[in-house]
């Protein structure tokens, strides 16, 4: 069982809700920071280990801005994450630049910052080429295909538009080390809110074995492997944590089993988690604004799926807590939902909880990573407000909310005057 | 066959796309009031008839602009969505407002505009009348929970949030009436994108008969039904149209029957449709940035899942041409994919194409509604624009893209230097 309390009692969320009205998100920086230092000092036998934090989980530059002071680096995958991370202080490799189906100007803009590029195909070697001299670094992402099954969120490799194959991967090395490349990296990327941790030890074991074929072939020297993200988080109360030093003692196992016993020592590991650093230390704040009793009983409350919408995406969990109804009995039901006009606007559907009135406050968890990233306007919603509880215990704003304005700020209201 | 021409020369889209990048939105104004003229047409035997145009459809004040010339109204979820009805030049009962979980703010906004309100719950009546007098004219939502079986995106009306069971429509309007309200509607949505035209006939039989029993029971008069939206259009080529006239003859033979049979004539008859009025006759214009041969042909486009959500969310097919290569045999096989770190990313999975070159501009199909509507920004990705083909042969820019400004315009970058 994990631990669903959360860091804030009912009395200070009533208190910031008087500045900042529901729904807004709430972070705990303490615990981001704690996650982040757990990692790095599980891996800290590997000897340059970084884990570059996936921006899309978060795309707040104040989190960005934490998460840097305790040594992480930034996955980016667009040009506006590029300018995030610049904007939160990142710069060289201190970024790792992995995206698909890249516009030139945003492989630009990367090498000139000096992020580490990782090619998602062999065809940007010669893409990148025309237009500036190769980087002295480069990883390229491989796609196992038939070699890895995937997991449900992110689907068969072997249909995924992501990364080179095996093959792919020995030309597309033969190609950077004649034209000049010195460093070099490898990548994968097969799962997503994985919670087994044997999943990511045979990930690791394959690019090893890897990185001992090509280098052999070659004569090239890896710097670094890149073991992706995906390591996945105890959605439900009854799922457990990934242990994260047991995960590193057997990629640790594997790598001296591999890595040190083909002389290719010093190898830096790389990962490039988003969920795991802040999912479970971001809390959507939100209020019940309708009970409603048809055929089944209805919690309406006032954040929608503009807000969050992994639960009307996916059927995703996300554990509900009603601040100040901790001791009470779950004994009624309901149906949790949103004001769009959607029916799958369900933040959880048949969800044992105490007996709710309007105006309480509930708690929705784990929304700390593809939360906030992923709303949208549909409807006319607009986004939500984003808060930082700082270790001193100040809470502090870190994105307003959305107005009507920023709504309408593509729409040239003068020229709709005159459109007759 | 559905004829999937566009009414764009290739010239022309190269032409617009000097001034306006792909990707873009692109309307057609003449097939748009068409339509709308040809659904008007064939309900004109209904003396009041009106159809609201759903804006979450095609949330665009010039398109409602347009929509409203040709003497539709609007339908209504949300303050931004009342807001945008205002700014397009509607009021009054030219607006219905049909939400859910509805914040009181909205209702006054609504009520102070005079749109009709449809309660979604029958404690809405209440809820509202603590604030501010009853309007003079109601309408409520029906679930039919069991009679209805519901389809396949819009669910089953019994797992519904949506709306009022048959014994709280009996009382509702009894409490309204006691609460000297005198105009009345009865509204009901049990479909999305449904092509089967007798689905919509059962359902105008199933209102029209409570129409019959409430008004016995109560002595109220009703001076509409709103037989909600939901008519499909044929995405694929083998599809058909719903015939609309054929829809409009079915009702009316229903309406006859028991409407005029039991002398309840005049009742004004209202639709709710968004995606037949706009859906057809909007496309998305991009062009192929990439192309990817690894496990399988993946064509990359400057267009990802932030434009269009609907293949990403739904698997929907979006019919796909090429200008320039209308005639070229379909005998190439790709993935068509935008860039956004997520495999779920495709525009297409295996679709028949021509061969395929980087710069080549691709048509989607069918974006005119639920389209630009559903964008995000997840991945840092930018909204693209919205232009109209006027009947005159001009484009305009009728919604410029977003820009990184917009990107970043809920964070304060001053804060974030002073964030240590």
């Amino acid at each position: 069982m994990v631990d669903k309390t959360f860091p804030f009692l009912k009395s200070t969320l009533e208190e910031v809700s008087k500045q900042h009205p529901t729904p807004f998100y709430i972070y705990d920086e303490n615990a981001i920071r704690q996650q982040a230092r757990s990692l790095n000092q599980a891996f800290s036998w590997n000897n340059g280990f970084k884990e570059y934090f996936a921006v899309k989980a978060a795309p707040n530059p104040f989190i960005l801005k934490i998460l840097k002071q305790d040594g992480l680096g930034l996955d980016c995958s667009s040009l506006s994450e590029l300018n995030l991370a610049e904007k939160a202080g990142l710069m060289g490799e201190e970024i790792m630049f992995s995206s698909n189906d890249t516009p030139i100007d945003e492989f630009i803009k990367a090498a000139s910052i000096g992020a580490i590029i990782n090619f998602d195909d062999i065809n940007h070697i010669s893409f990148l080429d025309k237009y500036i001299p190769l980087p002295n670094i480069i990883c390229l992402r491989f796609n196992p295909g038939h070699l890895k099954t995937g997991n449900l969120i992110i689907g068969h490799p072997v249909e995924s538009k992501f990364g080179l194959t095996q093959e792919q991967l020995f030309d597309g090395y033969r190609l950077l080390r004649d034209k000049g490349v010195k460093r070099f990296g490898l990548h994968t990327m097969v799962a997503s809110n994985e919670l087994d941790l044997d999943y990511f030890i045979e990930t690791a074991d394959m690019l090893f074995q890897l990185v001992i074929d090509i280098s052999k072939k070659l004569g090239i020297r890896f710097e670094f492997v890149n073991l992706g993200g995906g390591i996945g988080i105890p959605y439900e109360p009854d799922q457990q944590h990934v242990d994260l030093q047991s995960l590193s003692d057997g990629i640790k196992l594997s790598y001296q089993e591999r890595i040190v016993a083909n002389n290719l020592d010093p190898l830096k590991i790389f990962l490039e988690c988003g969920r795991l650093i802040t999912g479970p230390f971001g809390y959507l704040v939100t209020r019940v604004r309708h009970i409603k009793n048809s055929y089944k009983d209805f919690v309406g409350l006032d954040a929608c799926m503009a807000d969050l919408m992994r639960p009307g995406l996916y059927g995703a969990y996300h554990h509900i807590s009603v601040p100040g109804k901790e001791s009470w009995a779950p004994n009624k039901i309901y149906d949790v939902t949103g004001s769009l006009c959607e029916n799958n606007d369900k933040f959880a559907i048949n969800r044992h909880l105490p007996e709710l009135a309007i105006g309480d406050l509930l708690v929705i968890h784990d929304t700390g990573a593809h939360g906030h990233a992923m709303g949208f306007n549909y409807n006319g919603k607009l986004r939500s407000a984003e808060l930082l509880l700082r270790p001193t215990g100040k809470i502090i704003l870190i994105r307003r909310a959305e107005t009507m304005d920023d709504y309408f700020a593509t729409i040239d209201f003068h020229a709709l005057d005159n459109f007759l």
